[in-house]
């Protein structure tokens, strides 16, 4: 990023956001870390874009930097619930000041961006809670249910599903502030109870000084690295149905999750905590990917990991075209050899994207895979590390080698996945600088079998791509012997919220169509909630609406669309075949 | 077995069942095996139940060879049902035979065995059907639910929990003759899709003739060996959460299943088929372990494995004690080295009576152990193999032998795993030929986290050694980072059928206060459903029973305490403390 530009560089905003301002809500994470494309990268878009530099002389969308006053919007709340709460939880637990108010309306999809961008106050909830225990979130939500409050919380707000939305007002809980603190470890079990407001880094830190922090004899980690690493919660990840980009190794974390406690409409729930058992139904896997429409999560016991870098092994390869690569991936998956912890296969169009924002075009690399006939807009870069004990993590690389030579990869080094691993959580900062000069971009990803690979593939970059002047990069990620997920990324120049909303509504399209489930880690929240009961099915999504109608019959829980169960017909598709 | 006993020796039935017996029904398997004890195991029984030679001159209970003949229970189905059933599928699909009935009417729980034994009939479907095709499943169940006709079902008849006892008549469908068969397999996903009824020998055997059978590049192996492999069916593992004896590395069937599809009162369910997703709550995950109370499982499509039996590495060893073995044993699920695939670990009472059953007490390794200060009801065998990829394999064997022998483990190679293997499946012969003595064995299990797992082990024990000559091994298998299976054996004289329940209802009374899960991998069925609730918590079950009144508001699927959602209050127990 250093680098200075040789020639034209916008003028990309570094300073920081004020403290008070709309800028400092809708941009990603640190309010001092800035991220620009370096020039090669700023001079592909153009290209694709068929911009000039004069389309980046000023800014194309409101950068935010004005302060949060929200005079037309004021709190609905009758003051009695007011008081109550205020009661209930002390005055430095409740806020309803409109900058509280906002920074917990919002998501992180683009469109949530842009209608922020756009001063688009919508949705907004009456009265902000931090409860800092269990029990006062079990008052809380009594004191809802009785007095017909809806009902919304807000972990670390990375949803790009708008899962925190306040669609109907009434309460967000944000979690943040209170509610991340460790409640248990138990190093003979390996596990770690944590509040679900919990942050990423934070659970992290604790688990990787595990010796000093709890005595223990080793240092742990969660496993659980999603892009949104920094600034997600665990609550968010185990009512989303989360995936970190280690989970090859380590799984997703509802295969981390050992159980949960609840509450609900309807009481305490507490799921049960062994590693497995034949007792019916799995209430663990039930109340995973509820988002906040059963109950609200308040306590995780998760499973830890021993934390072993030093076993780590880093490789890339390039592979000569997308096909051969799958090929190999699949093998790797499937040939029963331990699996690597970052899995990452880039298809052509990412593979000459990532090649410059790795820094490889700088290096002698790049004109070796030209003579080597590895084409630009054919090969494809994959790349990864392994983990696990010394000789496990060993044995898979070599493995991996083995596989990848076979199939005419050319190995890389482990520089590329170093360069991949710089920018592994801060890609999103990224994303705010390209948008102040008009320029979108954002991603969706599905979970697809193998034999549908190339078909899911094809289709949906046909879709995205059917809007011109688009990058579309697309890497499979997460995967598994029985297929994986893709994930496609687009950027394109737009600055209307609800343009980028009809471009992303025909991509699920495609998703629902070409035979995906249209969520593999991401969740669905109020966004993909029109597709879920077609790609479910109708008999199967009555057992969804069985299990809230249980939980909370009056619907105040994350009403207005959540997962689908209290949107109009009229609002939902029907897309898939079945 | 082959060896003549030196002493006196009881008359072991040899001779097969005839074909139309009680005998044939209630007894394991295949009709002309035999299994029975060597001289020295028979005298360990002779001790410890204070019985002499002449205690087994004559049969303690009826040996079942007459023939089945039960005209004091007639069907009581009205006959126009019977008519719209025998139209329905043809005359061959149809019997209402007394011996078709009673020969689905009980599983092999040693309830089931002494009551058949005692001539006790009761819980008879009144007709038994043999659909062959997944529409006519759905067809009967529809004719089923508009006639308030109980449905049942019976898979490979192994239930251990009563889960396939007809309580309230009606239909039980008898899946082994017709609904077996290969639906569709799919090398590139590494998928098989079987009928419900299909048994484990045949899916295995299909597998591992891939490459003949369906055109494959390799064979595969299912990866699901339960101890009554020989005699269940896929559908049987699926609805019951079951677990093979290889679990540790294959996973358990709820590890193994990609999708399924349910003929249910609501209309037919099938469950999406993506290796991980974040679209809601896991529909398969609330199928399994639904045990036919929901729904007919009609299909069901598998994740198969490589079959690579060349790389597998055979392993035993024996440690001083259970406190260090069990530590051996958690280090070895914690170490991130691999999994491998059987993994059995036995307590000292177990270890004592294995290392005659494997015969090692034969061999000059017995002696070694004394010399070397393994003690005698002290000391804990500890067998299994590896299986996957050769390095994998490897690698997981040489981790285990590192740990074991750093716990102060002794090699015994791998004679003892093998011994057991080629008792494995076969065991259950053996309690047929004791019972005609009137000694009852049978097993429970629970799963633990390994920080309780000392309580659960020594609580459990003392309860069920509180009746007097009794022989309690337990052992522990199906491991992970966060716990493991336990596993309690009895063998015991006792001929009455209800003395057994009185004593069965005990241990679970300790299961379940000791703070274990009352089903690992055996499901609830009838016989365990009066503790369901209480250990899942009241409003938890609550959610299972919004499930079964969304699919089955009339209760016809399984009904008379299935999982317990139609039990009646004073028949659950409360004893877990939450």
């Amino acid at each position: 990023m250093a680098k200075p530009y040789k020639g034209f560089e916008p003028k990309w905003i570094k300073n920081a956001a004020p403290a008070d301002s709309y800028r400092s809500i809708f941009r990603w994470g640190d309010p001092e870390f800035v991220k620009y494309p370096k020039e090669s990268l700023f001079n592909l878009m153009k290209d694709t874009f068929e911009m000039s530099d004069a389309d980046f002389a000023q800014y194309n969308m409101d950068t935010g930097f004005d302060k949060v006053e929200l005079p037309d919007n004021p709190p609905q709340m009758d003051e009695k619930h007011v008081k109550a709460f205020r009661e209930m939880l002390g005055d430095a637990k409740v806020s309803q000041s409109d900058y509280d108010r906002l920074s917990v309306a919002y998501g992180q999809t683009a469109y949530d961006l842009m209608r922020m961008r756009q001063h688009r106050i919508e949705n907004l909830p009456d009265i902000v809670l931090y409860p800092g225990e269990t029990e006062e979130v079990e008052k809380i939500v009594a004191y809802c249910v009785e007095n017909s409050i809806p009902l919304y919380v807000y972990g670390g707000g990375s949803s790009v599903t708008r899962g925190v939305e306040c669609i109907k007002g009434g309460v967000s809980l944000d979690m943040r502030r209170n509610f991340g603190k460790v409640l248990n470890f138990n190093e003979i079990d390996q596990t770690i109870t944590v509040q679900a407001g919990m942050s990423g880094p934070k659970l992290e830190e604790a688990l990787n000084n595990a010796k000093t922090r709890f005595g223990a004899k080793r240092a742990y980690t969660c496993g659980h690295f999603p892009q949104s690493f920094e600034y997600s919660s665990v609550g968010g990840w185990v009512v989303t149905r989360g995936s970190g980009q280690n989970s090859t190794y380590y799984g997703c974390i509802s295969d981390i999750v050992l159980s949960q406690k609840y509450a609900t409409p309807q009481g305490v729930v507490e799921t049960s905590h062994y590693p497995r058992e034949a007792t019916g139904p799995n209430l663990n896997q039930i109340m995973m990917g509820s988002e906040g429409t059963f109950g609200v999560l308040t306590e995780v016991t998760l499973k830890v990991f021993r934390y072993m870098p030093e076993n780590r092994h880093r490789f890339s390869y390039i592979f000569k075209d997308w096909e051969t690569a799958m090929d190999a991936a699949r093998e790797m998956m499937q040939k029963e050899c331990g699996y690597s912890s970052v899995f990452r296969l880039s298809d052509p169009e990412e593979t000459n994207m990532m090649l410059r924002l790795y820094n490889v075009d700088d290096t002698p690399l790049a004109p070796m895979l030209d003579v080597f006939g590895y084409k630009d807009m054919e090969r494809c870069l994959f790349l990864g590390f392994t983990d696990g004990e010394k000789g496990y993590s060993k044995n898979v690389a070599k493995n991996i080698a083995k596989i990848a030579l076979k199939h005419g990869g050319m190995p890389l080094t482990g520089y590329v996945c170093k360069s991949w691993e710089k920018g592994r959580f801060n890609d999103p900062y990224l994303r705010d600088t390209l948008m102040d000069f008009g320029i979108v971009t954002d991603t969706l990803e599905c979970s697809v079998n193998w034999s549908n690979m190339e078909k899911v593939h094809r289709e949906v970059r046909k879709v995205c791509h059917a809007l011109p002047h688009t990058v579309v990069t697309t890497h499979m990620s997460h995967c598994y012997p029985q297929g994986a997920n893709l994930y496609f990324i687009f950027i394109t120049p737009m600055t209307d919220a609800e343009e980028f909303r009809r471009y992303h509504t025909t991509i699920l399209d495609a998703i629902q169509k070409s035979g995906a489930a249209i969520s593999h880690h991401h969740g669905i929240g109020k966004m993909f909630a029109p597709w879920l009961e077609g790609y479910v099915g109708k008999t199967e999504y009555g057992v969804f609406r069985a299990i809230k109608d249980y939980f909370d019959p009056d619907y105040i829980m994350n009403p207005g669309g959540t997962i689908g169960l209290d949107l109009e017909e009229k609002d939902k598709k029907f897309l898939k075949e079945k």
